[in-house]
């Protein structure tokens, strides 16, 4: 049997400090570690979740931009990791918060297979679907498929 | 506080049956599945762990590769998601196991902050960091810091 656990990703981004800041508060990680590595011309910090997952970041000098997305789907344009999925406790709260520290929502609050899902884009564009799995799905609209008759 | 779990990720694929079954495979994943958006020219796969976390497969129709990393920290050129954190029971069984299924290893088992890791690119080019949190680390060899008098 073969056993796995997601216990983290990667994200190189331009501004590294603002990054630290941004998804400390956003998501409660705290600094584990500062690292350089000169040949690559690159730095990183390393966060992490008392939940147990580490998030990393990267500045790479010289590296590119990608084209911001309007829809969370336009991520999947490029080939390759197209966003995370982060659990929260409180997907409006969140949502509210998040936005306010400069996240872009790409898509609302909508019902999904399990509980309430959302996406953002973080300050620098990167996709994230925020999920309360616990949260109550609402019914669906009257005349809709899986209402009550 | 703030908490979050990070529960899964989004992988823009060029081949997603070939996807769906490499990565069911290589992390012991089960379909859990799939659906269409015609309006986007999209098809996806959802993969689920019996760990709790999710993979979700997207082909869209007219997207676009990016170049293939020799190195892990190449994938930080292109600002974004640029590799994911997988724990597995056997590192080296598991690197063996994926090279087989052809996933090329970036970077063979070496002692890291917690454990050993690994890194691979899944057969598309995307990188994964491979890591065995239980493993013991070998000594330093001597000379090098940390190592005994």
């Amino acid at each position: 049997m073969t056993t796995s656990a997601l216990t983290g990703f990667t994200l190189s981004v331009d501004d590294l400090d603002a990054a630290a800041a941004w998804y400390g508060d956003s998501f409660g990680l705290t600094t584990a570690g500062r690292f350089g590595l000169e040949p690559y011309q690159l730095e990183g910090v390393v966060l992490g979740s008392d939940a147990g997952w580490t998030l990393e970041l990267l500045h790479r000098t010289g590296s590119t931009g990608r084209d911001r997305v309007a829809h969370p789907l336009d991520a999947a344009l490029l080939r390759g990791l197209a966003g995370v999925q982060v659990d929260v406790d409180d997907l409006d709260a969140t949502l509210s918060r998040l936005e306010t520290a400069g996240a872009t929502v790409l898509m609302p609050a909508h019902p999904g297979p399990s509980g309430m899902s959302a996406f953002v884009a973080d300050p620098e564009g990167n996709v994230i679907r925020l999920r309360d799995p616990h949260a109550p799905t609402p019914p669906p609209p009257p005349g809709a498929p899986g209402a009550p008759a």
